[in-house]
């Protein structure tokens, strides 16, 4: 099958030149620090495999380590203590699974323990697709790159012994054990758990490899830690240390185990090991390696994977702007195409959701790791704009996770749902790719599943908290301390506007009006006379005394909201800005109130809940400039070419979206909602090259005129109209207008 | 294939009544205390599987703890709190191995900690093939059986919830690590490692299993210890305890990992598991679990274990003697039943020797467990005397092992050789066996493998240390503090006197006169001058200064000896008896030096190298009533019908050969050498059956003619006639000898 593969890529790299129009603007080291979570592995667009240096624990060198606080991700660009690259991990997540399957090259004996095995690490590169870096300690250079299933490392050693470990025990994820079989001299499979997610989880899992080596080991064998023993009298000279099964080839199973492979290398001689993953089993683990195998020729590997994401970041192109600008575009971009990822074998199995059987697609990609209650803000509007043939198989995979497994998916990893964050987030996904004409999916099935999610009752139901007394009341009461009443409630007035949207298009119209009517029940937390804020509500009606519209900051815990302050939450009905004005006693005092939310630090660019507040001035005539001015202050302020670039967690390309967006000078305020509404591009041009298979135009362009240094706009002229809003439909774009505007200093 | 065992069965159960001639007098409890290591758990003749309650660990109440001192069985008498049943153990053995695939039944919510699933253990029963006691915790009889290759476990719960757990991190092996996959409400499979034999060992090695259940469980579901958190920031519920993967189907690997299968029993309803082991794959497993399965027929499946043993039993009949005596016999040749076990599947299929391929035997059994070093002195005599097939297939499982591995056994455990013990202990056994008549087996690779342990040099030498100087200079020369240089060199005398013989026989003279002359260079140790005893040796040829032949006793340290003191091993040559009587000043000297060791207490029954001393006496004439008196001694003394009833490790069946013989009134002082030397038998009759498809004999007759209550041995006749000698060859008793014993008080 490897054959296959090769002459797909020979075919892929002699149909192009090797080109860095776009992957030169890419700087995976963005969202490195500051909690971006994100790394700078190698990784093919939406690829099951992602090859990371694994730098968080082992040391005090480090400035974070996995094991000293909530740590979510494998890797940090303020450490400096290599211990090996994971295959599966997590980008931009705020909690931690995978980083598994730890791939770490060494020089002299062999040694199992992370302190003594980790190195130093310095000339850290990174691109798209590849990244390589020094191991100080040992005088080796290691690069990695990815096939969509496998990744490839290739390690360059001094003289003398050298070794690649593969240590099943080392890992991000709190999971633990494994097991391993050293097949021959060149090959090694196994599995290793992962799980915990969020230190609970319900994300238990096996993931399944297989491991080739590009010449055969002199020696080999398994490793383990022993247990303690618990008496003077039993004793063992490897108790509590590690015990190394020299040429051992039955399989070796424990909580902290791997393999070793030993070669006697000549000064810079490189082997290669590349490592096929799958969530399925060992055999499909191997047929991945087989069918994407790379006959260990990194440079056209990595050329491949370079050129996949060329075509990738193409289809957006940018002109103008300064190259920190670019790349910070295109580096938000390249974080868009890491999650989801598909989770298909290139046999088509995949793990059904929520069960324990095997699925199977034939003519299109299995998706996996749906962090909804961030992505259905922005993120999957632009995939359908951009990428709608891997928006419609995400929502085909969501759809499927609900024929699978009885429920729509709320934070799905890996096929299971792992109930993090609030809400009933896939509605809006499934709606606004439905309402932007991507259509061809079950529609049926999907529609079926959220009526099931909103209208089971709450015993039986798995997403909805609350929903029973939601039904009634039309709120989600708080009911003890430091509950997320309010945020959960306001994701179900989103949820039910997009299924009442969905049944509107569908032609149900007492659905529509029935969920429609429900969506706008936030007045209900609305306390016209105090605070004049949303407010957490009793069961009885009445509103909780102890309120602080303040209290939620930087993640402290907050009665009513999750994960902000009731600030960040009380502008939260982006599917009814006007009813929104209204409530808040019309355009002038909602801007008021709007603007002393940034003037007074209130606004935090670091999640998602008000993610949206600086584009609702557009919704008030007259007050657009302010919109103008603040998304380019916070992408001025937030978003920079440099390790510290994204504000927080990326959130599976969320963060990154609002900056693509913010930067093109479009944003989608509400998911159902067609409307981009419009503020100043960052950019003199912005073509976004439309897919013919399913929208009627070519192109989308975005053409700024700028007047002077100002970055206010002045005119917006939609195929050579001027049109006197500041939004635009997505019917225009997608049919391929030009929308051209003008600015100035005001 | 399950119909054919089952057909199998009940054609054994057909054939012959229920009888419990034999299987009456096994106790199986004796040699449960005072270290004989024994087991009363459940087995057939050499089966692959015993089912033995679990006892040494979890609570303060158990006298003896497996993680407090060096021990090395599953089971003691003196213990109360039961944690499970093993599925695959030692009996006998003074290290610990195995122990592992612990079945548990509980009640009420499933807790996978040792320490409060286990119980109090009361109403212990024991038979061949049978176990069973009350669960005092509980309220839960368990009771279980075996077959060859699966142990049959029945627990009658009472109402409620009833749970069997299956713990892979219980266990008597400090090995740690096992994989678990269930595979639906019925079945379980997964692997467990074992080895780290004698707290280091070189037997690393997973034994897989199958286990089903005779009805579905209403839940069921995975179980594993999860690592302490290291920081208070990381937290998590299940940090350092136990997480339960309800209905989990994936596989589950780690160091303690389990499953549960909970049930909804009525008062005094049973739920059956059987479990099906392989050392070859968890296909094999399955594969002997359904040909040896017994449709939870536990009662079929007892029958046809104690069917077995009875057959077994019934080889050596005896008559007279009190019920207690015939106990101790048959418990005795009961436990000579034990291993070697048989380690081929039902496929045939089997682990080589020292790889990691696989083997296949058709028309024959393979064995393993050989304590060679033990088990040559007389037991596999015995084997070969009255269970000529078994010992035949035992040999041809240790010449294969040669072909496989490149090295005939020493102390080999499931096809891994251990290098436990001294010498070379596998040529006495196999030309011992040959030497019997029972010649079928590779008879060119034995001799082969014999010259090539005997004369390689020993930097290639994998089993005799010491090689180049003993070969050059006639001993082992003593070099370090401790070291077991005398002990070691005895064996080698021994084994090559017997392969002198072999060779003799082979009409290899040459050879012959090599390792004959080779075989009594014993001479070099014995002190004439100071000790009159042997004494370790320098390689300058003078003797240790520091000499103390008390130094030894109770297992304590000692130079040039191993395991006992000088005495002990000072007439350690029992190939050359006459030789060794010459060197010690004639028979009277010999004789005096003799009953010294017995009068002064310096004689051992515990441990093997003594253990011919009482027979010593025969070959002085006239003072052949020393033998009779001290082994009648010995038996009376050492062997009881109690849990304290042998002596000290039963050492695969040794202890209990020697009893076997000492009470028949027969024992072969040296193998290699066919005769017989002859003690008062216990019995008045002992009819030993003959196999005649390798024997001409149909029966040996032992008849004792007892003229008053003495025990000394007047007369002797053999076929009638009357003989002038203590001792009576092999070949008189294959061939059906009537052998007639008149004792009387002198």
């Amino acid at each position: 099958m490897k054959n296959i593969f090769l002459t797909f890529l020979a075919l892929v790299l002699w149909g192009s030149t090797y080109s860095q129009n776009y992957t030169q603007y890419v700087n995976p080291f963005i969202g490195t620090t500051n909690f971006g979570t994100t790394n700078p592995g190698a990784i093919v667009p939406q690829g099951m495999v992602s090859v990371v240096p694994f730098n968080v624990t082992g040391s005090d060198k480090n400035k974070w380590d996995k094991d000293a606080m909530w740590w979510s991700t494998p890797y940090s660009y303020d450490n400096s203590f290599l211990t090996g690259f994971s295959h599966v991990n997590l980008s931009g997540v705020g909690c931690p699974d995978l980083g598994v399957i730890m791939v770490m090259p060494t020089t002299g004996k062999v040694d199992a323990r992370i302190k003594k095995y980790g190195s130093l690490m310095s000339e850290q590169q990174a691109e798209p697709g590849y990244y390589s870096c020094q191991l100080d300690k040992y005088g080796i250079k290691a690069e990695v790159t990815a096939t969509q299933r496998t990744g490839l490392s290739k390690f360059t050693f001094p003289e003398g012994q050298s070794n690649i470990l593969i240590d099943l025990g080392n890992s991000l994820t709190n999971e633990m054990g494994a097991s391993i079989k050293i097949v021959n001299s060149t090959e090694v499979e196994g599995f290793r758990m992962t799980g915990n997610f969020c230190y609970e989880g319900n994300s238990e899992r096996p993931v399944y490899f297989v491991a080739r080596f590009s010449q055969p080991a002199k020696s080999f064998g398994a490793f383990k830690k022993m247990p303690a023993m618990q008496a003077e009298e039993a004793w063992s000279s490897t108790a509590d240390k590690f015990k190394y099964y020299e040429g051992f080839l039955h399989p070796v199973a424990g909580d902290s185990i791997g393999a070793y492979f030993s070669f006697d290398t000549k000064q810079n001689e490189s082997v290669a090991v590349q490592v096929g993953v799958s969530y399925v089993s060992i055999d499909n683990a191997r047929q991945n390696l087989e069918f994407e195998s790379t006959e260990f020729d990194f440079e056209a590997t990595r050329a491949n994977a370079h050129q996949q994401w060329e075509s990738t970041l193409s289809k957006i192109k940018v002109e103008g702007g300064t190259n920190d600008q670019k790349t910070v575009f295109y580096s938000a971009l390249y974080h868009m195409h890491i999650h989801p990822n598909i989770i298909n074998d290139v046999n088509g199995q995949y793990p059904l959701m929520e069960s324990y059987g095997t699925g199977e697609v034939t003519d299109r990609n299995r998706y996996t790791i749906f962090s909804l209650w961030d992505t259905y803000r922005n993120f999957h509007p632009l995939m359908s704009l951009v990428y709608p043939d891997k928006q419609l198989d995400m929502v085909r995979s969501m759809v499927d996770m609900y024929k699978e497994g009885g429920w729509l998916p709320k934070w799905e990893l890996n096929s299971k749902e792992t109930f993090t964050m609030n809400g009933d987030p896939s509605f809006p996904v499934i709606v606004d790719t439905y309402l932007r004409g991507l259509t061809d999916f079950d529609v049926d099935a999907a529609y079926e599943g959220m009526i099931k999610s909103a209208t089971t009752p709450e015993k039986d139901n798995k997403i909805r908290l609350g929903n029973d007394f939601y039904l009634e009341h039309g709120y989600v009461p708080f009911t003890e301390d430091y509950d997320r009443s309010v945020s959960i409630a306001l994701e179900y007035y989103l949820a039910d506007w997009n299924l009442g949207q969905f049944a509107k298009a569908l032609g149900k119209t007492d659905d529509y009006k029935r969920f429609d009517k429900q969506s706008k029940q936030y007045v209900n937390y609305y306390d016209k006379k105090e605070f004049k804020m949303l407010r957490p509500k009793h069961p009885d009606g009445t509103f909780l005394k102890s309120f602080d519209p303040l209290q939620g900051k930087d993640f402290e815990p907050v009665h009513g909201f999750h994960e902000g302050t009731a600030w960040q939450y009380t502008f939260g009905v982006p599917h009814d800005v006007k009813g929104l004005i209204k409530l808040n006693g019309g355009g002038k005092k909602f801007t008021q109130k709007l603007q002393y939310i940034f003037d007074d630090g209130l606004f935090d660019m670091a999640n998602e809940p008000d993610m949206h507040y600086p584009f609702l001035f557009n919704y008030v005539k007259g007050e657009e400039w302010r919109a103008q001015k603040e998304t380019r202050r916070l992408i001025d302020t937030y978003f920079k070419n440099s390790p510290d670039g994204l504000p927080g967690n990326d959130d599976c390309g969320t963060m990154s979206a609002w900056v693509v967006y913010g930067m093109m000078g479009i944003y989608p305020v509400s998911p159902g909602n067609m409307d981009y509404t419009i503020t100043t591009p960052v950019f003199d041009k912005v073509t976004i090259a439309l897919d013919n298979r399913f929208y009627p135009g070519k192109t989308f362009e975005i053409v700024r005129h700028s007047k002077n240094k100002g970055n206010f706009i002045q005119e917006i002229r939609i195929d050579g109209k001027p049109v006197n809003s500041f939004f635009i439909n997505h019917k225009d774009v997608v049919e391929g207008a030009k929308m051209e505007i003008t600015t100035g200093s005001k």
